[in-house]
């Protein structure tokens, strides 16, 4: 594992120097030399997940068989372009939500002589996807489906996030609009997509496959990712701030979070009155009366039983699939979020 | 003319309808409504040449045969696409520059409940081309190419964007820096690629060419591209206000124009030391000294000469090409902006 990792790694460094020298601009040295740290600052800082499971389901499809050096560059390069996707959000949404620190430092806005600038070394981050595919995949017959692919998630985790910023408008909070429909249409564009599908959809199809005859898959990850979301929620009010590395201010900042949804849907009248009230302040005493009432309507019990559902669920799907191959890039995922604390 | 243009604004009419309706994404009512409303205040309010040139270069190629329906409905698309990226461009550029208007309103991002927003508002649009493409598009035997095409033009515009941005970062204002080569680099990356060359690369592609083979087409493009910049850079000084409709602040706003380029190239000693001083400084005392060293060296003069060798220059090359319709083209965007007041 630690060997996959290194492995990916180089890779980086790789794309990285192509990037640094594309043909298709000329760099003055202040500009390479602000790409270089602006990467590096950015992208492979985080857990790599993502990028790391295009290669595991890359392997899992393939049976078991080795892969060549060349499958192995060729996985990464795809999992790094959707880390660079993630460090393209993540540097816009830190600009929208003002945010302070990201993976344990500033965010990139907030650095010496960055600030706005930042916007543009997102979108430079972003169109580095297409130079990334076009240096290793021009030519490949699944080209252009990797463009539709990568187009097509970015399209859908940019409207999840539209619906996110707007049913948050300052001045506009209106814990009414919070549904259940409305959370796992935020949940399932602006996180799912690319978060779950979009890694097994890579490795899919690098392999080959047709995407459009893998609705069934798609239709699993989304559901994984909705799931991986509700438990975000749930931790981010009842984890252990020690085991998740960091204290939740989901109340505080009036999210639309599974735990406010479901408290919604089971209340009385008194209680709602009192969500009303104190959902959305920053003080302690408001976010005690939150925390009561989700004790009062046993939100950790009714988890439980949502985890326990969602498991069965999507392993009953998973199990149902023809393929053994697909059945064990699922699960494999399914394994590595379920009943989660961190 | 006034026919073209409003048979060009009906195809915007359909496009905008498709993408509110795009069965990529669960649109609720809110966001439905905030993105028409986005999209009419960011995208067709603009002088529509660029998205217009690619109508009128699909003719020429066409040397006066009759165009069908649908190829003026698919000119007219990839002319959006122009103006869906321009709108982008717009939107996060008004962010970057702090800018208080664009095309006689506030720019979005100040309208009210808009403020931060403004910045996904940016990546829809920029997400919209593909959709475009994929409906319109998909399934033609240059859909890759043109996929390709928007992808390395939107990273030329966003690395020439940097190099503007990282040139002008508050605190290191250098004039040392300026000179001819950054000028023209600028300009050439952040204004020539999209302006000029893309509408009519779009128009060969559509017309089944292979853009590989027109590299001279794109050289030229690119210097009338600089060209129409260095224009620019004029009129903004030596432009009547009225005509051009603003008044120029390329001085206080310590611009990398090309008069002060030009400026740092010809002075003697004594004029350097006082364009150091007086460069980039927001009172018109100091605004009144740079333009009075503008007349000591005679810029119009020299603007004048090199308007003229621009010309020769770019008529000798369009001349030498071999195809009649592709030089009617080309001579169609040089008469546009040669000797232009405004």
């Amino acid at each position: 594992m630690a060997d996959l990792r290194s492995t990916f790694l180089k890779v980086y460094s790789v794309l990285k120097e192509e990037l640094l020298n594309d043909p298709a601009f000329e760099f003055t040295d202040a500009s390479r030399q602000w790409i270089e740290r602006m990467l590096d600052y950015n992208v492979p800082g985080g857990k790599l997940n993502r990028g790391l499971s295009v290669i595991d389901s890359y392997k899992l499809l393939k049976e078991g068989k080795e892969l060549t050096e060349d499958e192995i560059f060729l996985a990464s390069a795809l999992g790094w372009c959707i880390e660079w996707l993630q460090a393209y959000f993540l540097v816009l949404d830190d600009i929208m939500d003002n945010s302070v620190t990201r993976r344990g430092q500033p965010c990139w806005f907030r650095v010496p002589k960055v600030g706005m600038i930042a916007v543009n070394d997102g979108v430079l981050l972003r169109n580095h996807i297409p130079r990334i595919l076009k240096n290793h995949f021009k030519g490949k017959p699944y080209y252009v489906d990797l463009l539709d692919l990568f187009n097509e998630v970015e399209f859908q985790t940019a409207s999840g996030q539209m619906i996110d910023l707007i049913t948050t408008i300052e001045g506009e909070k209106d814990l009414s609009k919070y549904a259940l429909s409305l959370h796992r249409r935020i949940v399932q564009y602006k996180t799912a997509y690319y978060s779950f599908y979009l890694p097994v959809a890579c490795a899919l199809v690098m392999s080959g496959e047709d995407l459009e005859k893998h609705t069934v898959v798609k239709d699993v990850l989304v559901q994984m990712g909705v799931y991986f979301q509700v438990q975000d929620d749930y931790l981010d009010c009842f984890g252990d701030p020690e085991t998740i590395g960091k204290v939740g201010t989901d109340i505080e900042d009036f999210k639309c979070s599974w735990l406010v949804v479901k408290a919604l849907e089971l209340c009385n009248e008194k209680q709602k009155k009192l969500l009303h009230e104190a959902y959305g302040k920053p003080d302690p005493e408001n976010v005690a009366k939150v925390k009561a009432i989700y004790k009062e309507l046993d939100l950790q019990g009714v988890f439980e039983e949502y985890e326990r559902q969602s498991y069965a669920k999507l392993n009953a799907s998973i199990e149902a699939h023809p393929s053994k191959a697909i059945q064990a890039v699922l699960k494999s995922f399914l394994g590595k979020i379920y009943k989660r604390q961190k």
